[in-house]
């Protein structure tokens, strides 16, 4: 990846060195099954229980209230299926946002095959549920509330606190479920100041292992396995644990939270001046998302006039990394569902895109993919059929 | 793990170095989202798809009908969930054998829960389903029968290519999955040879990395997938791809396949002598399981008048590791649920003990352990309030 500018850190981030080295001698010496009956399965179990006290110590949770699972899409599914089924037969009501990531909106219809009831939340203009809206849409039957920490196109960060609040003021239990899979990275993970009952984790998108994940679920929140079998994590997720996987997560989990503050503050200076530079030097064009409830991570624009696939494979020829939208659907030609719930028309939508800093993101780097972008828009402008200046322009 | 002599192969195997050196890359430097729309995602999606035809072909399938899954238990949720559930509220008769594995118990109870029938087939003393017995539970709304290739804990090698004929003669459409997860290793996995629609594999059982399995689904075959979100997997079960997963997963399953004929006939020359050794060397034994049709690497014996958890201890403090039943529920107490289906008391059934052989199993370690065994039995016998001779027995 050396030779290339990588700005989709929002799609999957490089495994950190120091948490393939944790991970190794998981893979190759210690290879045993910690149901094991003998020295080698005990102490595979107690480090699978370390590993587990260091992801609750960072949540602010008790170990036993953490499930690992094979990525956040299991996470994510493992929460709406299994509460919203926690009781065979019942159905219920559950609320989320019209920008959640397919993880949770494809659960959801297919939750509502099932009988469940579904309302989707229309956001503001910046990606925000408005509290208004949340509260209008509260019915006798609501079960779930899933909203999500930060959204992962274009970063808008989510009132998760004053949406936890608003619930216990219902005086109703009803159960809040996060999706903190991009805002895991960047904001502060700590259940109990948030105030919800479930919270989704994703290892890949904080420089650890692919095919990890975690579900916070709060002690007493009705959870029905989604995958049943042997008793791993406490008979809520059946499978051989993957411990190097399960070691490596915690490890990054741990690095990315040491790091937060600082890195929060390195990338938002990063963002703000590609921003401003973008916004000043090329015309016609609409920052996507909010300005002040963003990741630190997060640049998403479209450009008037040009599409997203073609800004990306000319991207890709400067050997720079982007996205126009989730990294799971960006292989198709829709706009993006996020783009157009914001009120973008379809004519903006299919020209945005995104760059998502990370770790290995400098500012010369950065202001060199700027300077490519620039070339890049004005060359696909010169040769497209849409009118060079948006409707209502000058 | 060298120092201990490694005989519980069926709960898992040490990641092979060459599998590991192929994983390697993935996790250090191509640390890439196949669904990236630039070079290095390009070409993750080729190496995603250069891995599938590689299991493809070793199962003789096409490669669409093949789902990465994270696992054996996941794998057997899928096939069961995703055919029983297929249509949204029709409700179907499932068949499945009293000695499965728990990720098929477990679920099968789980639909029966939502309004499945569910009928499960006792098994003859030697383990093996009886087509009689099948052929008895079949009814007109017989949807799914899941049957294993190979039990984990008694090693019985279930008749699937005849239960596969005879769904067949029925006229009817019956969808036939096995869990392989125990038989992948050492049989033939040909689909179209056996005549399954569904095939369940845990890479960690044959090599290759944990939190990896696969399912093969024949195609036309109703799934509903269980976990939903982004395409992955042509829209059967949402993630990001664990690519160094996938890849090791590949690796060692074509490592197995290359190796399958020779370790076939190595294992059973040392499960024979073993078997022999014990039967000849150590009074009031019964081999669990059947003679004919075994795995090659499985040696379960039940010794009277002792607790497999003693024998299981003092094993260990010899540095032999190996398991009274499946290693998911080692360390529970209960009698193992596939001894006591054979028709064992729970006299026979609670001192039930399982060698499982594999790569480092030597004919010298074996007999190592079988000298310690014997001395164990002898000193527990000693001990044991229990009668030293078992009813009926001389």
């Amino acid at each position: 990846m050396s030779k290339t500018i990588y700005l989709d850190h929002a799609a999957t981030t490089p495994l950190a060195p120091e948490v393939f080295e944790v991970m190794k001698p998981w893979m190759t010496q210690e290879c045993w099954n910690p149901g094991g009956f003998y020295a080698g399965g005990f102490a595979t179990k107690e480090a699978l229980g370390r590993a587990r006290e260091t992801v609750a110590e960072i949540l602010g949770c008790m170990p036993g209230e953490i499930i690992f699972t094979s990525g956040g899409s299991e996470s994510d599914n493992l929460a709406l299926r299994g509460v919203m089924n926690a009781r065979p037969g019942e159905k219920h009501h559950m609320i989320t946002s019209s920008i959640e990531h397919h993880a949770i909106l494809h659960t959801a219809e297919d939750l509502a095959r099932d009988g469940h009831e579904i309302s989707i939340l229309q956001v503001e203009k910046d990606g925000r549920v408005s509290l208004e809206n949340l509260k209008k849409a509260i019915r006798e039957n609501t079960k779930l509330v899933s909203i999500m920490m930060a959204n992962n196109e274009i970063g808008t960060i989510q009132p998760i606190k004053e949406i936890a609040e608003f619930l216990q003021e219902t005086g109703k239990k009803i159960f809040l479920h996060t999706d903190a899979v991009q805002g895991g990275v960047h904001l502060d993970c700590n259940v109990e100041k948030m105030g919800v009952d479930l919270l989704s984790l994703s290892g890949h998108k904080f420089y650890g292992p692919r095919g990890m994940g975690a579900l916070f679920v709060k002690s007493g929140t009705p959870l029905r396995p989604q995958i049943t079998g042997g008793g791993q994590e406490y008979n809520r997720r059946a499978g051989t644990e993957n411990i190097a996987g399960i070691i490596g997560f915690a490890k990054a989990l741990q690095l990315a939270s040491e790091h937060r503050k600082s890195e929060a503050i390195r990338l938002s200076q990063l963002r703000d001046h590609a921003i401003e530079r973008i916004q000043k030097e090329i015309k016609h064009v609409q920052l996507n998302g909010s300005h002040e409830h963003r990741l630190p991570n997060n640049i998403n624009f479209s450009f008037w006039g040009v599409e997203g696939e073609g800004i990306l494979l000319k991207l890709d020829e400067r050997g720079i990394c982007a996205s126009t939208g989730s990294a799971c659907t960006s292989a198709d030609l829709d706009a993006s569902h996020v783009i157009l719930a914001t009120g973008q028309g379809h004519g903006w939508a299919h020209g945005s895109i995104r760059f998502t800093l990370g770790k290995a993101t400098t500012k010369e780097l950065l202001d060199k993919a700027i300077d490519e972008l620039k070339e890049i828009i004005a060359y696909l402008r010169s040769i497209s059929p849409v009118p060079p200046n948006p409707p209502g322009s000058n």
